[in-house]
């Protein structure tokens, strides 16, 4: 099995459990401690005997998501706002980081010869960054702010760049994160400690500001930054998990009358486009993938590697 | 002529100038001191020459609205956007609170012999509220939970009965206002010291949470507070003008896809509606008039009276 060490992990491995439940996980049944790794992909080695979508030997990718089908949202088809969402990989039925998993058969999709099981690894957060776009008002030629270069921001600037954006312009501080932001498709990158968000966001849309705006960030200053850079009757997309509550400038957006949005995680839908997208050459996670290390390496190369270099992986 | 008096004015009296210019106002030139009074109807006494649309001895009501017409909002049809928006009673041109004022025509709008002076006075409050439904996802037959209950958020009431709203929640901690929200049109009244939001509109709306929410308070508790009240894909629309920045709860916005958005004044058309809707019976303004005072009376039984009493009247 090939898998992604993510910031949700991350977080688990140095002030969990935060997801992964305390009490057993009313769909799974599941508390700590469980096997991590929500971002993954493998080789199928034996199937119940009503499954037909897959069978062994078939390279999956699997939706880690979790629905109870019983709550409001989920009966409203709006299964990934659950009030009891799960993760595989979080809240039970094993994870990426073990060498095996069992899991219902819904969660297992079929990946193209042409996509690699590397890239599968990556449909899941690519997925976010699909929804996010998807749901947003976003349409092509529109111009587009991306506050944070991260692999959710990487992730939107490919989405973006698909749908036939304008300008994208990508805020980071991290001049890695920007060179890595170019090569995915950004028109346009801002160090926000070098220049005025707004003022060069304003110029680079003639005097318009931004059409949608994707805070993929989380962070309080960034974000109310990046408000006077949106135009009036544009959008903000909140894509990033808040550490601490923002103090938000409510007032600036409710005079340019904008919509703050929040994207979370994705409906199926957009787990299997972003297969097909791939599949299509039209996404390309290969790309991302900074360095591979092994199972026995998870913690020293891991999460030790990436605690150690926060801004550049995090 | 007739008159409100306002949070906004009230505002300038005890810490201003707020939105009265320090220096010259980039449309109209005035600076303070400048007469206050943005809400306002009266007799048209004079009108120049190229003006037909009113004539002397017409009853009118203004709209106190300043656009520049050269922003990037103006040029997009979103005029009350504007970058350098003033209003009639803040940014010059008179105010409501003189015996007589002069501005450019097109801020005057007649009023059908059935709306009196009075009524027409609260043509701009009802508009801020007229306008927030409007651009709101709100459609007949939805659950509204509107947070406070003071003249925008009675106007709000008032709309959505109108409107054709199912449950019409109000959450207000002090009676008299609840008094009032019910005689408007409120199915049911919160008090949030005293029961649990969330919990109460779940159980009012079936289990789903409201479908639009609208907050007229700006008080970081209530908005937090209400945010589990509203169902994943619901609408929250601020409508408060904030003195302090909340520390919004994004993650909870967020998981649910909660849209959380501004609506700032009213677009010209509102206005015409509001003062539509007045002469068919829809709207009542008349019965939120609580007591009438005097030009001369405006500091002692106005400002004073309703600090002394803020929280009945602001």
């Amino acid at each position: 099995m090939s898998e992604s060490v993510v910031v949700k992990d991350l977080h688990e491995y140095t002030t969990g459990p935060v997801l992964i439940p305390k009490t057993p996980h009313p769909i799974t049944g599941s508390k700590y401690p469980v096997t991590m790794g929500h971002e993954f992909s493998g080789v199928v080695v034996e199937v119940g005997d009503d499954v037909e979508h897959v069978s062994a030997g078939q390279r999956v990718v699997v939706r880690p998501t979790i629905f109870d089908r019983t709550c409001s949202s989920c009966i409203k088809g709006i299964q990934h706002c659950c009030d009891n969402i799960g993760f595989i990989g979080l809240s039970g039925y094993g994870g990426g980081m073990a060498e095996y998993i069992v899991a219902p058969a819904e969660h297992f999709y079929p990946i193209p010869d042409n996509v690699s099981l590397q890239s599968a690894a990556l449909v899941e957060p690519l997925a976010v960054a699909w929804h996010a776009v998807n749901i947003s008002p976003f349409k092509p030629g529109d111009n587009v702010l991306v506050v944070g270069g991260g692999p959710i921001g990487i992730g939107i600037v490919q989405v973006l760049k698909v749908q036939g954006a304008r300008e994208i312009i990508v805020v980071e501080p991290t001049e890695n994160r920007r060179r890595l932001s170019k090569d995915f498709g950004a028109t346009h990158l801002l160090d926000p400690q070098d220049v005025d968000v707004p003022e060069t966001v304003l110029r680079l849309t003639g005097n318009i500001g931004a059409d949608v705006l994707f805070d993929t960030a989380g962070v309080e200053g960034a974000l109310n930054g990046a408000i006077p850079a949106c135009r009036a009757h544009g959008t903000i997309v909140n894509v990033a998990v808040w550490q601490k509550r923002p103090a938000v400038r409510v007032n600036d957006l409710m005079y340019k009358e904008v919509n703050y949005m929040g994207a979370a995680l994705y409906d199926n839908t957009s787990f299997e486009d972003v297969i097909k997208a791939i599949s299509y050459g039209q996404l390309n996670p290969d790309k991302m993938v900074t360095s591979k290390i092994t199972l026995s390496e998870v913690v020293e190369k891991g999460f030790k590697s990436l605690l150690e270099n926060r801004d550049e992986h995090s």
